[in-house]
């Protein structure tokens, strides 16, 4: 490989989570990267390796993940994009591939990420849903839950809310967008954009902000459990099959 | 078996086809009749062979099969729902359980029919809907294809779209409704309704109305089609995965 003749491409992709141990490669697990990079190596006819804007936790659907690669093909991104399409599994689909510059990164360069998490408040599950929605049949407080996603907006430490394993990282981030949606046939939908989120924190943040909305736990528990910076005062995390990585911003 | 102390039981269930081999029970392969037919007898402790209102093909869904047993068990509908809802994969629903009286039968009974049919009319596919929805990239001709809809409304000897292999029954059906909605995000649904459907009628109809949305067949080729009652003279079938049971009345 020779690096002056390398060129730098961006993907916007999309996947359905389903069928997936999450984005990163694993041993003995097939995972969302590791089907990109054998398709492009098919392609290209050289190993490629992909770097996404974060991982995905397994079962989680992505509608615009952001991806990079370098390499020396001269395939124009139109080209590229219609062949990749045409090699992937019906669950993975490329929406867009732009040249970027070499100082881009898919996660270093990310300067908001968004989520949306689907909720499916029915007494009945809908079968066609159940991959896509977490399914809560008691009927949630939609005001308290808003009154949650309102006190979470802005600047915080949001060490309550994440899970172990995450590292050492600086658990402050600024959110700017904490919003729930009423959509018709019940389907709720909470959406969040951030500077950065930490391991499971949508998870976490969904699960406990629904133990409030089933009037489990109160507003004040809320609040002092995002104050105490305590897992323990948190409530569960919520399923992955409702979460989906939407935008990532650069 | 004692006929006097036995209940007739209707269910409306709602199935996704999309892991089934169809509706009616197979060798060697999975399907909804067989599932429902070994969670029943799992439940009430004896073999009990259920009727549906007809038969749906592999990959095709169901929103509201309807479908009959007899029984000697003494459990109420109310319970005999819940427990078969806990037996049952996530992929398939009884919706209602209720009891009937003894000339009723899931079949013969059915006044009307209702399926509809989605089709996703966009540049990009949607892998969400995959499973649930025909991707036709090019732009179809709703008005052209809302014409041959309404040219079948009424009674007409549907020949020309039926399937070979189903029997010599009257060819003679009544559409009551043949209807194009357009949704949001590009998507189409044909909705019709009938006093009953031939083999493949629905998607043999939907195939063709499709070719002359996509300007492949005149207005008057699908007239004629219709009028010759000559299958070859008609488009091809529409795939199963776009098609939904949506009603059956009685």
């Amino acid at each position: 490989m020779n690096g002056s003749d390398e060129k730098k491409i961006k993907l916007i992709v999309a996947y359905d989570g389903g069928a997936y141990h999450g984005w990163q490669r694993q041993l003995n697990a097939v995972t969302i990267q590791q089907i990109l990079e054998e398709r492009l190596e098919k392609m290209l006819g050289q190993s490629t390796r992909v770097f996404a804007s974060g991982r995905t936790d397994a079962g989680v659907h992505a509608l615009g993940q952001v991806v990079h690669f370098s390499t020396c093909s001269r395939l124009d991104p139109g080209t590229l994009e219609r062949g990749l399409n045409s090699l992937l599994p019906s669950d993975i689909f490329v929406r867009e591939a732009t040249y970027v510059p070499e100082a881009f990164h898919a996660r270093y360069s990310a300067r908001r990420k968004r989520y949306a998490y689907r909720i499916l408040n029915t007494e009945d599950p809908d079968i066609f849903q159940r991959s896509y929605a977490w399914h809560i049949r008691r009927k949630l407080n939609n005001e308290a839950m808003r009154g949650c996603l309102t006190r979470i907006l802005g600047e915080h430490d949001f060490s309550a809310f994440r899970s172990s394993g995450s590292g050492n990282r600086n658990p402050v981030r600024t959110l700017y967008q904490a919003e729930l949606l009423v959509q018709q046939g019940g389907t709720i939908q909470i959406l969040m954009e951030a500077n950065g989120f930490l391991r499971h924190m949508v998870r976490n943040l969904v699960g406990t902000v629904v133990e409030v909305g089933l009037g489990k736990m109160s507003s004040e528990e809320f609040e002092a459990a995002l104050d105490s910076g305590e897992r323990r005062l948190a409530g569960p995390r919520a399923p992955a099959h409702g979460l989906f990585l939407v935008e990532v911003t650069y």
